[in-house]
């Protein structure tokens, strides 16, 4: 069994869609919850606080118990029902500037884990 | 049992103490681990990263498995090796102004959840 990986990731929301963010997660659609799950990732939590620049931010920790998270990105990627969803959601966010190639949500450095 | 309740929290981090804070958490004190398991907090996660505003924050996550928080963390609290801990911890960190009464951390709004 591959051990399982801690993430975590940032991203800015749209003052004026953060209700709409919010009211779209209050029900994810089974097929992207089902998707999440195919693709090895458990325990998904996304938090939200404005920060003191003013503008709030998503906070998202999940855990990856699979072995290639790379390729397992690539299928969530390419499912069309997830496509479709992240329609509505991308234009609630706004990415960091400096986030990594290839990266919508920025990637956090872990500091400390305990079990 | 009482059900996991699952927090995520956000502070800052004073820009010239970063390497110190991380340097800290490369080995945390046995007394400090001991007593957030004794405290009922588990899958205890901190990660970092520079924001937008050009200053770098601090997000945790962790699961509460008891049926008290505000016990538990009054336990913490009173505990003398964790106040000790802290005197290293806190002279590091920007807290939010914008926190509630009796923070240190600031609580962030869980806006989604998937096992």
């Amino acid at each position: 069994m591959a051990e399982r990986q801690r993430y975590g990731k940032v991203i800015g929301v749209r003052e004026e869609k953060i209700e709409e963010y919010l009211e779209l997660h209050r029900e994810v659609w089974p097929e992207v919850e089902s998707m999440i799950k195919q693709c090895n990732m458990e325990n998904f939590n996304i938090f939200i606080r404005k920060l003191p620049d003013g503008n709030h931010y998503l906070f998202m920790y999940f855990e990856y118990t699979g072995d290639d998270i790379a390729a397992d990105e690539a299928k969530m990627v390419a499912d069309p029902k997830t496509q479709e969803w992240w329609t509505h959601c991308e234009p609630c966010q706004k990415p960091l500037e400096d986030r990594a190639d290839g990266e919508w949500w920025a990637n956090m450095e872990p500091a400390y884990f305990l079990a």
